[in-house]
């Protein structure tokens, strides 16, 4: 935990760089997979599965009677906060949906912006030691909503050959369309190729590994399109003297304890503040379960005093945060300084977690400072707008010319002409 | 000129594969002019304009004295037509700017999202025999209307160091803030790192040659987001009986003179209409300036006779077409099954070129099939959608047991805290 105090410019550097990935190290062996995915399909799809998830799965495809099952032993306690969560993501991205536009932009020219779902989506959940149903929540719900009509899901399979039961619940009640048993740069390779099981799909969403990450990258390669670039999760809190401690510790290890790569940076007024919340963090980390990795991320945590507002401010707008907490006393005053970020949690009561699983807001955000340029996902994201225009002749007769003008100025005159022609036609009309 | 009658699987295949643009053997060139850029700056930018563009620039910027020479020798008609443009590109993009959100997802629970323009962005408008005016409007105009603070443009000098006067009338006219007489790779690496002359921007707009597209692909890798994946334009026209063949043709023609790679796709009814179209095109191409490049595109341009109209629909959303023209009796009773397109036009008097200067929409649309997951620069692309969330203590009470149930299916026992410890403090206060 390393502490700044007012830092110079140098120091604003250093506090903004994230760790770089090298990604070109296993881009080759990402690179072979995706070709043999390419070539053999599913045979191998399965060979991949065998190496790398220590098992042999001969249909990928989750079946009916699976998902059946899965409902039955699913607990009702996790149940009911799956559709509390649920409902609330629901009423959020709901409301997000963007209305066709329609006008008359000049006599007779009429134009319009229309939507229409992407018409196949990949979600990607990962596996390891617990099942990401939110990330199940989180993609599933707004491409529901925005009317993807296949909702294609893979998720590596246990050693057993099994997926978490709660996950097929959470996908069969977000209407996933089908779900495979394939993990990992085979699972993105599939979806981008499509094999004999698995189908292509448009776009590809989902957190990920170093490999995923990589396979997502080269997917982009072969026409497939991706949420976003990913990196290590990040959190910023910024607190004043009104911000409770032990709540800012709670907040920056749920932050830690994600990766050892994690981003944790708390912004103070004072030496005191900061101070505080190191010793609760010293106090709660050894209480967690995952405190070995907890602590790794704390070793290049940042904990940074700034007595000036506008400063502070300036800072968070370099930094781009992915998760912003402003545990201030009027945090509502400061968010219309806030240029960059992805998601922003008010007051002390507004818990990074409650983002993560259930207020409403999506958890798939821009880290590493894409915040700068990428929105997390939102209903944008399943959608393409497309636009409409239907001139009349009248509108031509008026508009006619400017265009002639313009395609003239560069040259085109095919373009020109397409206007003329039509012109000449309706000159002689009258 | 290709026709097909009602085509086969194979066939549809065929006509739907666009030309695979191979950029692995640019892309070691790319690569070395972007490690020289971001290791020498502007002498490594003045070494790469002396090389491709054979002049010795010594400062890129563009003066207020050079602009405003420009606004004296740009002809009235020009500047005329360029601001009826603007007018309209401004009042339909102007529409689309998505209103904030904010609503209370469940009690105490309340979510909002905002729109942050992105700061700063990169404009490449390519040079070349004609000075690309409409590029200027299309990017810059949403940007100012987005509120982007900085709008960097840059445009590969002439061989006597001149950049179109009517180029920079263009962009003085749509708030472009700076200009710089810098094109190619150079450009895209300037952007992507800065230098002493040239700002780092966030984003990168425009089109360009294959070196501006390698360029922007190896960007992103840099952390710079872009507009969208380039490849050759595309028109696909629906025509029926009651089309204008010689406006068709004409349409057609606009679309072939953009380059001999351009994609030029007609289905008709009738192998009748298809003639009489063709018959039109054979007439008009010898008219054209650009003949010799219209014809290289027709050399491969598709005919495809269909007679029934849910098989058009198919094939037109497989296609997936950058511009899609519906030269039909009711064209706006086939909008609802289109679903994959950049821009749509209607009827037999709003060609293509319409949209491409003038109409109000943008003509950034995404080509090779992209439309199936991208939409055409629209004014989503110069925001980032944050959200923010705010929960009082009764809202934390109500749904903090939900939080806690997820978290801890997710095995992450320091989200959980991060409410337990909230809850806790609620219940010694009460």
């Amino acid at each position: 935990m390393k502490t700044y105090i007012n830092p110079n410019d140098l120091e604003i550097k250093e506090i903004c760089t994230r760790p770089t990935e090298d990604l070109s190290q296993i881009k080759s062996v990402v690179e072979s997979i995706f070709n043999e995915v390419q070539t053999n399909g599913d045979a191998a799809v399965s060979k991949y599965t065998h190496y790398f998830d220590k098992v042999d799965v001969t249909n990928s495809r989750i079946s009916r009677t699976e998902i059946d099952a899965a409902l039955t032993v699913t607990s009702i306690e996790l149940k009911t906060a799956l559709l509390k969560a649920k409902a609330n993501i629901e009423k959020f991205h709901s409301s997000q949906v963007s209305a066709d536009v329609e006008l008359e932009t000049s006599k007779g020219v009429y134009c319009q912006q229309i939507s229409r779902p992407i018409e196949t989506i990949g979600i990607y959940i990962p596996g390891g030691t617990a099942p990401l149903l939110s990330t199940v929540l989180m993609l599933a719900v707004p491409a529901q909503i925005a009317g993807v009509e296949r909702i294609v899901m893979c998720t590596p399979p246990s050693k057993s050959g099994t997926v978490d039961p709660a996950i097929l619940f959470a996908a069969d009640l977000c209407g996933v369309t089908e779900i495979y048993k394939v993990g990992g740069v085979q699972a993105i390779a599939a979806m981008t190729f499509g094999t004999a099981t698995i189908p292509k799909v448009m776009k590809v969403f989902g957190p990920g590994n170093q490999y995923v990450t990589a396979a997502k990258t080269l997917a982009q390669q072969y026409g497939l399109a991706i949420d976003m670039p990913a990196g290590p999760s990040e959190l910023l809190v910024l607190a004043d003297e009104t911000c409770v401690p032990e709540f800012v510790a709670a907040d920056l290890l749920s932050q830690a304890e994600h990766g050892k790569d994690s981003q944790v940076i708390c912004i103070t007024c004072s030496n005191e503040i900061t101070e505080s919340i190191q010793k609760a963090i010293l106090d709660q980390v050894e209480l967690l379960p995952r405190k070995e990795i907890a602590k790794l991320a704390l070793n290049h945590a940042r904990f940074i005093v700034i007595d000036d507002e506008s400063n502070q401010l300036e800072l968070i707008n370099t930094y781009a945060p992915e998760h912003l907490i402003l545990a201030i006393k009027n945090p509502r005053d400061f968010i219309s300084g806030i240029k960059n970020a992805g998601s922003v949690f008010l007051g002390n009561y507004t818990p990074e977690s409650a983002g993560d699983y259930a207020s409403g807001t999506n958890h798939t955000l821009p880290t590493s400072g894409y915040s700068k340029s990428y929105s997390g996902v939102n209903m944008d994201a399943f959608v393409k707008k497309i636009t409409v225009q239907e001139i009349n002749k009248n509108g031509l007769l008026d508009l006619g010319s400017t265009i002639e003008v313009l395609a003239e100025a560069e040259q085109l005159i095919g373009h020109k002409n397409a206007v003329t022609i039509r012109l000449k036609s309706l000159e002689n009309e009258s």
